[in-house]
């Protein structure tokens, strides 16, 4: 019986034939932590008597929620990570002085590979899969222990395949492509399972995109999103200023074990929007008009959407143009490179024109944590990957997820608006 | 008996010769609010019964301190100034879409000129006596007040006139200037009195560092600080895309009465440092690196110094280098103007490349409101304008104000650094 990619990934990790169900010690070839996270696994990790780090460079911690502090308690907490972090001289830690968030700034500077295995004291770890790597969120005491020992334990989950079919028509992207899945499947379509996208659609998708629609794997409780290597993720790798290590390219066996099998396809597609608050709520946005949803608040940026193709997308539609008076539209760009990059095309002094306000890289609005947090009963459009209840503000708000062009539409009618019909 | 500056202004504004210490009621040209302190003067105005502002294109809102919202409860004030700014169509609002500190937006808009009045609900109001304006800060029910009337009283301060002699040495500046006053005569030593600087000095500083100068009038617990207009002044206003009105040029007399005469001979000042916890525990920067103190947060920013020349200096002394590992620098562009200024020139690179980190506008970090807070015992070069004890986070923490170019040269050392000797 042949093996899903998953399956290959932890067999090559444990030099034994694995299977779905079973369960394993894996090394672990990268740890992530961040600011709010770290804390909790430090103190696991002191308090085992550890006093090194069983793989000092397969572990990273990047200060990315509540960075610049935004108050003495955040403060406080990032303190535990730096002093940590100079403690044991990481080479992989990331602060005010090159800022990014978490799952953006990884790949960016080569840190995650394909046939990778990746925990992260984060949900939203599972973007790592867009690479080809098993990457998948843990708990702060869990990353102690792969801290501490260079290894943890997983239940080798069964695999989803998800066949995208079809050229992606205007507008429509991987967010779109996830929050399809999870309309169909349900936030606990995947539980303890991998999604594996598969087919001729995600062979023509970008890196952003595979990086959108892995982001959200968690969000149809997936234990893991998967997207095999190919020429795209090496063109990737190659443009990287230096990789943590060699990648290691696994395929899925043509007769590989999936437990379901979905077909999606998408030249019928439309831009898809989750309306509060699940994530599974999508409707398409030519019915979601119709509901004339007027906005106090769009927002384009977090892991999920932070991307320089995310800039791009906004700046193309916010061209010339202004955001509408009621609306305050604010972009985050995931991390520095990616505001670098995007000055450097213009795409910045565009979106300020229009009135967009850019700050810092940071994960603040997304969590509800600063730099963009929703007021009673305010509405906002947002790139990002959960639309809970108050998860931006106040519980009486309301969060929209969409893709960027969505987003930026929105921002420009101050209203939820079809981006392919301004 | 002649006429200082500010009893010039208001005698022309009240169409009668008034001097020091009379009680009178002024017209005002611009009454000044931000997102914290109008929500406050929104309600007097309101229980008032008062249903229309007696000027207003006289009346501005600008919002700065906890925008983008830093949690709910500042997501529900902003909503109460967004509400107003849009039922009363006000000309001048500035929110996400046009961001800017209070006390850099306003001049660079031409909303403050030369010859007004302006009152505003923050205490460095008296920025604007940079222009050659009357400028003070007020409560907020005192700005409903001018809201509903167009009016306020005021008892006319009498003057200190502080002259400055000689030419600034290297990497001395306004803000040094201000600093040595205060360390002269106090935190109390210009209560209820306007400092009217004046002197060759003065005539060959820069608006950058008269705003500077003017912004700290009140740490010495001055009413208002002022510079009678002049070329440079009006080569400022002369670059605005439009002014509110036309200015009105006043000049003290020669025979004005002034309380106290203070002469300072600027060559051989050095840059100046506040220790904590007062504005006037001044020491020169050759004394203070003696104490061989580290850093943990250098500021660059406020209304004090986050102009386009302070972002010139700070990339002047950092550019090729790379901010010390232990310290995080944080740089917050005064305005969306001044943001896209300093990319226009390349700042933004070099500061990025450097290791700082570039946050949106606010006024965040320097009251310790957000994007910055200070943790236990931290220690921050600022250039902000307060050092009281917890003013940017713990109360254990510990704020030394100071230039942009002490500043910079610190985070570049990882501690308190004479930029001169670099």
């Amino acid at each position: 019986m042949g093996q899903t990619l998953t399956e290959k990934i932890f067999s090559a990790h444990t030099n034994k034939q694995v299977s779905a169900g079973e369960i394993i010690e894996s090394p672990i070839d990268m740890v992530i932590g961040n600011d709010i996270t770290t804390p909790l696994s430090i103190r696991a990790f002191e308090e085992s008597g550890a006093t090194k780090l069983a793989n000092p460079d397969g572990f990273c911690i990047v200060m990315d929620h509540f960075i610049p502090a935004k108050d003495i308690a955040s403060a406080n907490q990032a303190r535990i990570s730096r002093d940590f972090a100079k403690k044991h001289q990481l080479k992989h830690y990331f602060d005010e002085r090159d800022m990014g968030i978490e799952h953006a700034i990884l790949p960016e500077k080569g840190l995650v590979l394909p046939g990778d295995v990746i925990i992260g004291a984060d949900s939203h770890t599972c973007t790592h899969g867009a690479l080809g790597a098993f990457a998948t969120g843990m708990g702060s005491t869990d990353l102690a222990y792969a801290m501490i020992t260079g290894k943890n334990w997983f239940k080798v989950p069964p695999s989803i395949r998800v066949v995208f079919k079809g050229k992606l028509q205007e507008h429509v992207y991987g967010k779109d492509l996830i929050l399809e899945i999870i309309r169909q499947i349900g936030v606990d379509g995947a539980l303890y399972k991998a999604l594996e996208f598969q087919g001729d659609t995600i062979e023509q998708l970008s890196m952003d995109d595979r990086f959108s629609l892995c982001n959200m794997a968690i969000e149809a409780g997936a234990k893991n999103g998967i997207i095999a290597a190919d020429s795209i993720t090496k063109e990737f790798l190659a443009s990287r200023k230096s990789l943590r290590a060699e990648p290691k390219y696994y395929q899925a066996d043509a007769d590989a074990l999936y437990e379901q099998t979905i077909e999606i396809d998408v030249e019928k597609l439309e831009p898809v929007i989750a309306y509060p608050f699940l994530p599974s709520n999508g409707k398409s946005i030519s019915q979601a008009v119709k509901d004339d949803l007027k906005i106090d608040q769009a927002f384009i940026g977090s892991c999920t959407n932070g991307r320089l193709s995310d800039l791009r997308i906004a700046a193309q539609i916010l061209k010339g143009k202004r955001v509408h008076p009621d609306v305050r539209l604010i972009i985050t760009p995931g991390t520095q490179q990616i505001y670098k990059d995007a000055h450097q095309e213009g795409l910045i002094d565009t979106l300020l024109e229009a009135g967009a306000l850019i700050s810092n890289p940071t994960c603040g609005a997304c969590l509800g944590g600063y730099m963009g947090i929703l007021g009673d009963n305010e509405r906002c459009v947002s790139t990002t990957n959960r639309n809970f209840v108050g998860r931006m503000g106040a519980r009486s708000s309301e969060v929209y997820l969409a893709n960027s062009a969505v987003a930026a539409a929105s921002a420009l009618k101050g209203k939820i608006t079809d981006p392919r019909k301004l």
